[in-house]
């Protein structure tokens, strides 16, 4: 496994497999490796010949009062795990990098990013498109792997490399939880052993929401509060929000019907978790 | 020369080129063809294996009360032209190809954009840089050849392929002119023949201010005036900017030093022209 910092380098090396017709897996991660990123590093191995993890955390997709600063870190660690799970290249860039002091442009998706995690974080995904823009034109990889953890981004990246045609494919893949549910994270660092026990509510919440579903009920407020009287109980949390949201638009839809995410962000102490759950409703 | 409508059947015929490391040379226009585009095309032939022509009348690029639908179009023409110039490929969409009913994605470049043509257009540049990543991402191009003559478009185009890290090299060639100096441009052919008469006049005061400055005066405001003044004097004109700028940061200057750009918009009768100037000033 070959780790680069330098774009010129990393460039140089990939333009060889690239010569010789090899296909390239991308995994872009921030880093502080979990369960979940192997699971998209053992997906690209599978798919590519050459599996390139950019590890880099990526200051225009926090906001002024988030957590860009504190962000956990272990590069030892997270290079042990790539290797472990196969990756042929780990790329981890500094800021002097992958921002000039001058930098102008960004990507924006319209629409996509003005619901959910947008409108609580309303820089968010221009940082996330734009860096994930300039990490494709670095790697210019075959295919790219997000997870469906952070599903509005999946469909958000999805959404861009379609309008822009973009010469990548994405791949989404699945959450992977804790034995209790609780959806991976980095973040999940950050709780402490009451709030790491009151975390699973999310899941637990959205596991009640489908039962809920699958045994006729279709209003998206009855089901939002459900979840909302779950969450409440717990004394650590606070509800960033609760929305029931068609896959296509991402837009509120009162009527449960036909694609429908189901997305919490829920405060826990100090630290916002997301979860969700995707459901195709008759 | 192989002319294509459809972005798969262009994908998969440059496909083979690129298998074979053969350099790939894009130059994007919006057809009707003048000698100006033809200089693009011959610089492209000259530096690459093969030249792929785009001719796209791009509707993000124009304002609400621009000339979207009467722009000049003759693309029987700009095929012969195109062969005899030694292009490989034109590539020919139409808006149903270009942009999906749900276009949502668009490229920014902040600041350079505020300025010139920007404050006159202020959604040009944005349609600009969107529909050229588009190019760029579907023609994926060793180099990409953009006219002098639309100096800020340029410099933007530059700005945003530094800050995305595009792996494009962005070439801009010289200003071609008519004998009595007027810059060519598809949009001369709205001028009638009293108009075309006064056109050179921007050509003339660009030529009037460099020699001013060539003996010494480094005042804006008053190489500006000379300009107002004459063109002022031609009855059909009307100005829309006369600006001298940093060619770095497009912004306006008082004292005139360094690498600067003057830059003029100006309509005569209903037709918009622009002209523009760079000059190193000790």
């Amino acid at each position: 496994m070959r780790v680069f910092n330098s774009i010129v380098d990393l460039r140089e090396y990939l333009a060889a497999f690239r010569q010789e017709n090899k296909s390239i897996g991308l995994v872009p991660t921030m880093g502080y490796l979990h369960k979940g990123h192997i699971s998209l590093i053992d997906k690209s191995v599978q798919e590519n010949d050459i599996t390139v993890l950019s590890i880099y955390v990526n200051p225009t997709q926090f906001g002024p009062n988030e957590d860009y600063g504190k962000y956990p870190s272990n590069i030892e660690n997270d290079k042990k795990l790539a290797q472990k799970a196969g990756a042929d290249i780990v790329f981890i860039p500094d800021n002097t990098i992958m921002y000039s002091n001058n930098h102008l442009t960004y990507v924006t998706v319209d629409k996509l990013t003005d619901n959910l995690c947008g409108q609580s974080r309303p820089t968010h995904f221009r940082g996330v498109t734009t860096i994930v823009t300039k990490l494709f034109n670095i790697v210019q990889p075959h295919r790219a792997y997000f997870g469906q953890k952070d599903a509005q981004q999946a469909l958000v990246i999805k959404k861009m490399v379609k309008d822009l045609n973009m010469p990548v494919d994405i791949i989404t893949c699945p959450i992977v939880r804790e034995k209790d549910g609780l959806a991976l994270s980095s973040r999940n660092a950050y709780l402490n052993n009451d709030e790491r026990k009151q975390a699973p509510i999310l899941y637990q919440s959205l596991q009640k929401s489908k039962s809920y579903i699958e045994n006729g009920e279709r209003s998206s407020s009855v089901i939002k509060n459900i979840i909302k009287e779950m969450i409440g109980e717990k004394p650590s949390t606070n509800i960033d929000y609760i929305s029931i949201v068609s896959e296509d638009t991402l837009e509120d839809i009162n009527l449960i019907k036909g694609n429908i995410l189901i997305a919490l962000a829920v405060k826990i102490g100090n630290t916002r978790l997301i979860d969700n759950l995707r459901m195709e409703v008759m």
